[in-house]
């Protein structure tokens, strides 16, 4: 037992946290852990198990640690992260959701990954959104993030369904006010390029699909966020279609946080993420 | 890299907090990481750098974490914490000071156990303090938990000296209120059998002695509770006494925490601590 293997944490780690409930099931600790490893540096990425009601205090507790060195938020507490911040990047004042927090000199700042780490995995794939026709099933939390992105990036549609419609066309006016091509429209995929999963619906093997798969266009995308392949994933790439599952979309979060986090210099590139997630068995 | 040597943390890991200003001398974290790893528990001792202004905010928050199931409590938060724990031991209301806290169904119950380290060290080397008459220099935050320790163990003269006389004149009446035999002294060693540091005077290499060396009775037992060994204790080892640095106080402190932490199953048995201390480099 070598000092090396033993030595996990000492006095001088420093953390980045994880606040969401539940948590046993996020993967960022052993990603991040792993990656700070990688790099021998002497941070860890802790969970921290916070119930809703518990947020506000959780937020000025946190505040007081000064060996915390950024905060990444997930569900429920995306939403509400937006009050417990100093500031807000522009995407974050966007979709109204936090999903990480840049610690610097007691400065608290907010910001939304998940829907540039959703463009960057199709991209670092050769699949450029600008110009195409995209269908996005889901208005929640990850689904704004993404709308607001691909909106972005620049597609020529941006189809928004959601089973709650007003939420659906509250997203679609949000995201046309930007500039973007967006609108209300039915989950029927059938004539779209690029055809999106953001609902949980498919978690759970015994899901129903949450658009009819065979109305997709064969020579269409598939992304889902769902980490695990689900059954619309599944039907998708049986009819041919190019199919994307939230693993990668994850792993194209790390380098937008890692410059924030002051760790620039190192490579939190999704290619090196992807390998150590794969060798801690993600 | 396997996933034994790779994966760290989970969002499974329970945490065992260490809360100090500084925080990057602390040996918790390794040593208490060290210890679950060797138990196979997916828990980590992790640090958290809190400044005294900052405390109660610091210790609302961590009320909210699920997945905290302890919190050590180190210099100089140890008697403000007295404050924010629902309930104190009988130890801790008498020395009134918390260096431990224990988290069971929401419920934080304060205790003090370096004094009864400081004790179990002792003992576990063969020296019973019971019948002894002893001198502790220091009445501070880990003086008064030796005296009281001392005092229960049933010492039959316990001498007490500070540079702050009042302190210590007020640390003996507390600890005679007790029942045990102390009393305000010089710090002349000569005529004692055990005789205690318990200031930080010896940290340094600079630092004067803090008490007359050449007046420590030859057959005396002489105790620091600086972890490194010191002059005073070098000084003692030079004329025939036996000697004690902290760090087996510290080692005997993890077995009184473990049962409150739900781990009394395991073996958190100073031998094995001491082992494991030595193997991480302690």
């Amino acid at each position: 037992m070598s000092s090396e293997a033993t030595k996990l944490v000492d006095g001088s780690t420093r953390i980045l946290g994880i606040v969401g409930h539940p948590i046993a099931q996020v993967r960022a600790p052993e990603v991040w852990s792993a990656m700070f490893r990688l790099h021998r540096l002497n941070y860890l990425c802790i969970p921290f198990h916070v119930l809703p009601g518990d947020l506000p205090a959780f937020f000025a507790g946190a505040r007081t640690m000064r060996n915390l060195c950024g905060l990444i938020v997930t569900i429920p507490h995306k939403p509400a992260a937006v009050g417990y911040v100093d500031a807000l990047t522009d995407r974050a004042r966007l979709v109204q959701s936090v999903n990480f927090v840049a610690v610097s000199d007691g400065k608290w700042t907010g910001d939304i990954v998940d829907g540039l780490g959703f463009v960057g995995n199709l991209r670092a794939h050769g699949v450029e959104p600008r110009g195409r026709r995209a269908l996005l099933v889901g208005a929640g939390g990850v689904g704004t993030a993404i709308a607001f992105a691909l909106g972005e990036a620049g597609v020529a549609d941006l189809a928004i369904y959601d089973t709650d419609e007003v939420r659906a066309r509250n997203l679609a006016a949000r995201v046309g006010a930007t500039g973007a091509a967006a609108r209300f429209a039915s989950p029927d995929p059938a004539g779209f390029e690029l055809v999106v999963n953001a609902t949980p619906v498919g978690m759970r093997p015994e899901d129903p699909l949450p658009i009819e798969a065979a109305r997709i266009d064969r020579g269409a995308v598939v992304a889902d966020v769902i980490v695990k392949p689900t059954r619309l994933v599944e039907a998708a790439a049986a009819r041919g279609c190019r199919t994307f599952i939230g693993t990668g979309m994850m792993e194209h979060q790390l380098e937008p946080m890692a410059g924030p986090l002051g760790l620039g210099a190192f490579d939190f590139s999704a290619p090196t993420v992807s390998r150590v997630a794969r060798q801690i068995g993600s």
